[in-house]
């Protein structure tokens, strides 16, 4: 049977893991999805694992080793979303609803071998169908997969949201909404900014770069994947009943540049490599060497310093494992001086399609923090995004003051 | 590949949940498979959830189902297992002994689809066997199966002990040993009986009538998966190195008969039914009934009370659900007059292959208990066992000064 064959429309929902945290916020969950499917629709929601679970398990794990195997972590954590799922499962037949639980390996999520972050290769939906069909809820759990020899994967961060949108772009689901603790997407960070308010709706690109630019709502790869197959996204409270935030194709005027959101983030750190000989295809040697040590560079800049000798500086995240060894390595094999890491600094990033485009732009940003007296470290632009790298004590400050100068201006 | 190409012996060892509780627990149970390994054979370990996590998973559902889907509830408690055989296996590899854990359905434990007490239809160890044949220590989830469907299933009661017994049934393991929090089978309650001793071997028959009876050490289904397979048990502590109880096929002297152990149970309770007629077939209707109601008879006792009609009394297990209403349909349908439930009773169990063929013995066990003013209420007895009924009161008491009497003097 396809999924095509079903009679009605079919509704992805994905509830993280603050919001089955107990019993009773499992409750509620089921209560929710009852409500939905009385709507008119088949749902297939995918469950995180209960609150702290992946963390306690993860702390099991240490006990016993600094460095546990992939394979048999990939396994330890897959039994936090099993219990969630059998948990919602049950409260949803406990209110009369008829659903049926799937671990990864049962929904059909294959993946590559690549323990603890594996990547989904295809979905055989069929057993999520018939269960479909037979007018069940169908709970799946995030998260995990399973290999072609059947061992047990992980998807890494951001793996419950990334099952959630290929399900729906597996079933051609009309919509994949990501239920969560927040009520949406924000134009800011409102534990930070008064005035943040909540997006309506947003762009595939846009939400991309504010998920992989310190908005912790979405992770960028469910983004990168909705994008790809057209899944129709929302963000959304889990306990309220308020609209969310939409994340669509194309915003509807093209040409308009509008300023969506000021997100800050205060987890990383610059890495300096000092006096570098200006030969060919240096650059291309350091971001080779770092690529395979693992480290996921942010942001580039090469500034020359002096005749001949350019200095290299980029950004990585906080939690980048890069030793001093590794370093004077690095510095050694591009014939550069010395390195230095700066963990105090933070990037201030302004979201918008078409931002540097718009020249006027840029300006009001740099006036905006000449004002504050905050001094830009770095500045790099794309066409959806302007990031400043500031100093650490600054963030706050600068990230008020460009939300109150570019939004809610722009509102009034 | 089959086991018989292994080139040296397999050991099946089980790790109760006491005995993998805490990380360390875990680390001590990695030592203890190590040594194992480092003698020369292959070891397949078989775990249990750690401590209370069924306990734990229990009760999560209950807040949310007083009586949840046993589907789901399989799907749940499965994962319990799933976390420490994958914590087994890191500790394993830890100090540097080669592992791969294994849920039951990866390991090949095929079940029908009877949830929450599946019964084992077979067992196919290719997977297994080919990780022993790389020389990696196999950690086995007990407790769990998968049905045709790929259903997720569990064994119920004294699951993982028939999973330890399966396995090493299939793959013709030269020992099955199951390590506990005792050291061993003891000749009675040593909480109970000061001058309790450990048994050094017994008979699979002696120690089915054991597990059935009271002693808690082992579950009487893995002792008949044991008995039908000739699989060599052995139960020890899994913390002490000491020899533990062998559970071997037959007794050398097969002429001798000796008291092997006194049992107590207080976790019974007493039916009788007043008054039934004495036609053919009632009793027949009365345990079909029974039977029906999924009432386990562990007793039953027909006494003649006057011209033609007869009091027939059972005892069932303590927590056996069986409420007023079918009681007098039960009644009612064998045309007694009345019903009485005791739940103040306890039974106190006797047991040694060939007991009931010497008379001596039973004389001398009501003597013991006439002495103590232990009134007896039924009494029944087989090849293997005699049974009485007593007071809960009168149990303690009993306990002692049949040990005593019976085993303690035998010793001297």
């Amino acid at each position: 049977m396809n999924p095509t064959d079903l009679k009605k429309p079919i509704h992805v929902m994905k509830f993280g893991g603050t919001s089955v945290a107990t019993p009773s916020l499992i409750q509620n969950a089921a209560q929710r999805i009852a409500d939905r499917r009385k709507s008119g629709v088949h749902v297939v929601c995918v469950v995180s694992a209960m609150g702290d679970t992946t963390d306690n398990l993860m702390s099991l794990a240490r006990q016993i080793s600094e460095r546990p195997p992939n394979r048999e972590l990939d396994v330890l954590l897959s039994a936090g979303e099993v219990q969630s799922m059998a948990l919602l499962s049950m409260a949803l037949q406990e209110i009369g609803i008829a659903a049926r639980s799937f671990t990864g390996s049962q929904g059909g999520i294959r993946t590559d071998t690549q323990h603890s972050e594996a990547r989904i290769l295809h979905i055989d939906p069929d057993r999520i169908v018939s269960a479909l069909a037979k007018d069940e809820v169908v709970v799946l759990a995030g998260f995990q997969g399973h290999d072609e020899r059947d061992e047990i994967t992980t998807l890494g961060r951001g793996g419950s949201d990334t099952s959630a949108v290929a399900m729906a772009a597996a079933l051609g689901a009309e919509l994949c909404e990501i239920l969560t603790d927040v009520t949406g997407v924000y134009s800011a960070d409102p534990r930070i900014v008064d005035g943040a308010r909540q997006i309506e709706s947003l762009g595939y690109d846009e939400m991309l770069e504010m998920a992989n630019l310190g908005a912790r709502v979405l992770h960028g790869r469910s983004v990168e994947m909705a994008r790809r197959f057209e899944v129709p996204l929302v963000v959304a409270s889990s306990t309220r009943n308020t609209p969310g935030t939409r994340i669509v194709g194309k915003e509807t005027d093209m040409e308009k540049v509008e300023i969506r959101a000021v997100t800050d983030d205060r987890n990383v750190k610059k890495i300096s490599l000092v006096s570098v000989p200006d030969t060919p295809g240096v650059a291309a040697n350091i971001f080779g060497a770092l690529g395979e040590l693992g480290v996921n560079v942010r942001l580039i800049v090469q500034a020359q310093s002096h005749a001949g000798n350019n200095d290299i500086t980029f950004v990585v995240p906080g939690d980048t494992h890069i030793d001093q060894q590794q370093l004077d390595d690095l510095v050694k094999q591009v014939g550069g001086e010395n390195w230095i890491v700066d963990e105090r600094i933070a990037l201030l990033n302004i979201i918008g399609e078409g931002i540097s485009r718009e020249p006027g732009i840029a300006g009001s940003i740099f006036r905006i923090l000449a004002d504050q007296q905050i001094n830009l470290d770095l500045i790099s632009s794309s066409n959806l995004v302007i990031t400043c790298v500031v100093s650490e004590e600054d963030l706050v400050r600068g990230t008020r003051a460009l939300h109150e100068g570019l939004i809610e201006t722009d509102a009034s």
